[in-house]
């Protein structure tokens, strides 16, 4: 039986034709937060290093320094099984296509690795295969002649009026949705009363604004503060702050607010 | 019965003192993609308007052009019932927190309007409350004080080792998510065939029929074994079996069978 625990693959990230290196740089940055580390470029409008990369890379640095230069998509894209082509727009193609939740699921169906039925076996059971995100210029995105290579092409349901997103921010959508589908694959599997007790929404037409909450925090602290509670100065902020963080965590309704301005009067009354 | 379409309230985005024009006008385009409209700042470092924030806002230009500036984040939350609040590191705090699939899911149920059932009823049974998502400054983030007017803390499980996103890109995850969370919620749920078959561009009504493929591979049957292609007639099946998965798999439709065929044709055309 195969017990290794076998890290899984992260996706490629090819960039094909990229323009500008404030670009690279910070699709680099977007893949280092969702941890993925390679990052290949398919003849770079201004060549490669770009002096423009490195400083909006920040903490993706290594990524940058690591980043490698292909002639050609299928060189880039040459040990890759799965590639999912991101598109602002749909094309006239005869592929398969799919939002980029759907489309993540699928490169983590290819590159993960996860334990099936990890409580029976801790059989490895698939994954493990070069998987890849293509990525277009920013002017034009893909071409056809690229999309093709792809076995998924991912359209993005956004705005109609507006759906071209920054090159980077493409990068980020897609990465970010990998590691989700891969955090929620490795995960623990939560009963439906912690997905409950997890959320805890109140019915919503009871809510009270943040201007009624900040009205009665106020209201609360002059009080405490007329009362005298806070005998050592320097721990009221953080005390004042707690206090608030418990209200606003109840989640008060308009009536409740109004109940505890009563609570309030009731107590300042008594003082006096 | 209430059977009016009203829109839903999209979450407002709170910058809390931002630095960089750039990264505000980034936002503002990541808003637009996302069909957010109402941006609001908390003292921002170098005042408003800002002439680095327009060339990077791209198709986001009104966004900017409409955006306001508050002195306290209380006042610029004034009229919001359900703020969620986006950080790159866990607090000491006793707020509740959540991922930003979880997150936007709530914002969802605050500010969304959803017909629920609307196989039995059209009547709008929720939502329709003002909600924001507060995203604190470039350096630092959110200070505690901040963070405790929120209902929910965004913590999002990033690369541990470089989890801080460009103030832009975790403006454009939460709006994302937010988008996607309305785009499940108010497509009518699809059968398992619908799913399959909307990830294919092309129309289903064109893909051929069992018949029409029957046919094909009955004559490419035949055309490879009249050109003794089987020459171990005991593996003929079995290797049948898989060219038809092959085929199938493709999903052909009834032109591109006609094709094939064609293809068939000339190819047996050149044997002889």
């Amino acid at each position: 039986m195969i017990t290794a625990v076998v890290p899984p693959l992260t996706p490629i990230v090819i960039l094909a034709r990229p323009q500008m290196g404030e670009n690279i740089g910070a699709a680099a940055r977007a893949m280092m937060n969702c941890g993925l580390v390679d990052l290949r470029l398919v003849n770079p409008r201004d060549g490669w290093p770009n002096p423009a990369a490195l400083p909006m890379a920040a903490g993706g640095k290594e990524i940058i320094e690591k980043t490698t230069v292909f002639q050609s998509l299928a060189e880039a894209a040459h040990d890759v099984s799965f590639m999912v082509a991101a598109s602002a727009r749909r094309r006239d193609l005869p592929i398969k296509s799919a939002d980029p939740r759907a489309a993540a699921n699928m490169l983590w169906e290819y590159d993960g690795i996860t334990p099936k039925a990890p409580a029976i076996s801790a059989k490895v059971v698939k994954g493990g295969l070069r998987t890849a995100m293509l990525f277009g210029p920013e002017a034009s995105g893909l071409d056809n002649d690229e999309v093709v290579l792809a076995d998924v092409l991912v359209t993005v349901p956004l705005n109609p009026t507006y759906p071209s997103l920054n090159l980077a921010q493409a990068v980020l959508l897609m990465a970010w949705e990998w590691r989700m589908a891969m955090h929620l694959a490795t995960q623990p599997a939560k009963s439906e009363v912690e997905v409950l007790s997890s959320q805890m929404i109140m019915p919503v037409e009871q809510l009270a604004s943040i201007e009624e909450r900040e009205f009665f925090f106020h209201r609360l602290e002059n009080g405490l503060d007329e009362g005298g509670f806070f005998t050592v100065s320097d721990m009221a902020t953080a005390v004042k702050r707690n206090l608030r963080a418990f209200f606003t965590r109840a989640m008060p309704s308009s009536q409740e607010i109004s109940t505890l301005h009563g609570v309030i009067q009731a107590l300042m009354r008594c003082r006096k």
